[in-house]
């Protein structure tokens, strides 16, 4: 574990015990069981009772993340306001924060680099953190000569309102932004990395400074979507973690960063990172900490923003994996949880209570243990059953005297 | 991990999703972050909303315990019913099951042994489990008449309704259990154990028979209550670890009991053990288990009850201690909390949500490692911070430039 000193000894301001939420997806969800340990009250603001969070807290405000009036009231009842997603817009958080109504943690003017990737490519090349060529694209014009300098292909981005693989796009002629350019004004485009693969780093950081990091996780997308994590990442040396660490350490610092911070990477051929994207809350590639480490990111992102002394990052096991269960062909997900259960009880499953569609991520599984690739190969076993369901595998022909024919 | 083999293939009854607890204390509250990522709806029947769980469920149905109205008004909303204590009266639970309401597990012919202590002497004794010296007490002359037998001092005990240290006591005269002969009618007495320490054995079984075996753990009582566990039991070798293992799991077998079974146990002289308390449900002497084990005991109550496959009991790591928090001189518990949890990252904390009263079990700490003298060390240090507040042990003398006087 990678650990600052704690600041030094002065009176300290109380610790928040009333944590709001904005957003009741899962990452939400899964606060909810730390904070009943902790003691602390984390009152959700939720679109709809069905919503994975809303479902499952003891205090729900009905509401939209963008209606200033359901987040103040939200606001009204806690000391701090946290989230669930980035998509808050940035002008009301700075009002709230501005009227000392609740500590907005992350703050208004570290979280626009999470909600804004135009605004985090600007200021991370500035503090010389590592990125990928990068242009700010306002007209075809602009990205046809974009596309030029680039070889001819670009990864272009919408600079707000992303996530998983929406509002990502490759294209390869300017005209194929022609309707997000008059939809968002401005896109951002960015070189495609030949990347080695991605890596992520987590971290967290309280108001005073304190700050932890987790070890540096390896990732695999699916789709654009988080499916599979292994922690630590797979022949990372102990000095390439640390760098990796430290970088994310100071991105944290250099924002000012409270709560969790994922940095997602992009790992070069010659060994090198460069930052993809910013993440200021419990982030999919860090699922893993809740049974792998001893501090779980959940926990760890309410200790932080309630300004409680963070815990230990170290890892319970010499490895640990992750895999999402994205919607498939089974709609019920309880015959499936119960085979994989059954069939290996070390089996750690997370469900967020969401319907299931295509695709869609509707829980993870964790397994902890000595060797990675024994652990992904059971994970992604019980992952195959849950979404799919326990028949999907069986054959479908009859059989007469036991015999499959 | 001892664990009995799965039943054979069959078509399995559908798992639960909806388990109702009866009962809102610490036991129902640290069953709501399990049910969370199982997925299981846990409605609990809570008799103030103050109380440890009703603070922190989604859905609270007011009502007693004792109030047949109130448990049937949980149980028609539920698949299965469970239990946050024993005190639900045998006669309920008979009538919910003769109608097949709801499945109530464990069932009143299990529960009645965790209920009714001279039924569990009387049902141990027939089968052949190892109990202390114990005598039906029906009037002063029968128990001074046992006193004679039993060298001058007996434990006697209310058959129902004790819990921690109340409803026990020493007597040396037949006059000193008068009121609660009066009150009770009859009684259980049982001899003073001359016990080397206090182990503790849980279990956990399913309806249909699969059961699983935590290591067997030392605990030290404090003023009758549960106040420290270590797990494993130290200087317990494999076979006496079995042994106690498969004592627990034949008595879960022969009582019919699902869920989680917690045999309470003296250690004698000679290395055997006697069996003290039963209790059906999680147990104190399991916390450990919920940052200790692969499985904690809370999920683990509710995949038994649900039905649904067990989980590993294995450890962790090579050791885990848990240390009770009872209310002292601190009111307020956050300072202490902050202290602790900045000394010591590896440092687990539970808050149950109550207040504090001298003596109260307002909360517990674990801690996962390699020596359990450290581990404890530590534990305890927390614990004093935390129910005592951070200043308890500073000095109370003034300072004159820094240097005490």
């Amino acid at each position: 574990m990678h650990e600052t000193p704690p600041q030094p000894a002065r009176t300290p301001a109380p610790a928040a015990r009333r944590v709001g939420i904005v957003g009741a997806g899962q990452l939400a969800r899964m606060m909810l069981g730390p904070a009943i340990e902790l003691g602390l009250a984390t009152p959700v603001l939720a679109t709809a009772p069905e919503e994975s969070a809303a479902q499952v807290a003891a205090q729900v405000h009905p509401g939209r993340h963008d209606d200033e009036q359901a987040v103040r009231a939200l606001a009204e009842e806690v000391e701090v306001l946290t989230f669930d997603h980035e998509h808050v817009p940035t002008e009301i958080l700075e009002r709230l924060e501005a009227e000392s109504l609740v500590a907005v943690r992350p703050g208004p003017a570290a979280l626009v680099h999470a909600q804004d990737k135009l605004v985090m490519r600007e200021r991370l090349t500035a503090l010389g953190h590592p990125c990928p060529r990068w242009w700010r694209i306002g007209s075809e014009e602009a990205l046809a000569e974009a596309l030029a300098e680039a070889g001819g292909r670009l990864v272009v981005k919408t600079p707000r309102g992303g996530y998983d693989a929406h509002g990502v796009r490759i294209v390869d002629g300017a005209a194929q932004a022609r309707d997000w350019l008059a939809a968002h004004g401005e896109l951002l485009a960015e070189e495609l990395v030949p990347f080695t693969r991605e890596l992520s780093a987590q971290v967290a950081r309280r108001p005073g400074g304190q700050s932890v990091a987790y070890p540096v996780v390896q990732s695999v997308q699916k789709d654009g979507v988080c499916y599979e994590v292994v922690a630590p990442a797979p022949g990372l040396d102990d000095a390439a973690q640390q760098r990796i660490q430290q970088l994310a350490l100071a991105i944290a610092e250099d924002l000012d960063v409270t709560g969790m911070l994922a940095v997602e990477l992009f790992e070069t051929p010659g060994g090198e990172v460069l930052v993809n994207e910013l993440a200021m809350r419990p982030h999919n590639t860090g699922h893993w900490s809740m049974d792998g480490a001893v501090t779980g990111q959940f926990e760890q992102h309410l200790r932080a923003v309630a300004d409680l002394p963070l815990g230990s990052t170290a890892p319970r096991a010499a490895a640990s994996v992750m895999v999402n269960l994205l919607g498939g062909a089974a709609e019920d997900l309880a015959p499936g949880t119960r085979a994989a259960l059954g069939e290996d009880p070390e089996l750690r499953i997370h469900l967020y209570g969401k319907t299931v569609r295509p695709g869609r991520k509707i829980g993870h599984v964790t397994l902890v243990g000595e060797d990675p690739e024994d652990l992904l190969r059971r994970a992604h076993r019980a992952e195959r059953l849950i979404v799919d369901g326990p028949d999907a595998d069986r054959p479908t022909a009859p059989t007469v005297d036991g015999e499959p024919r």
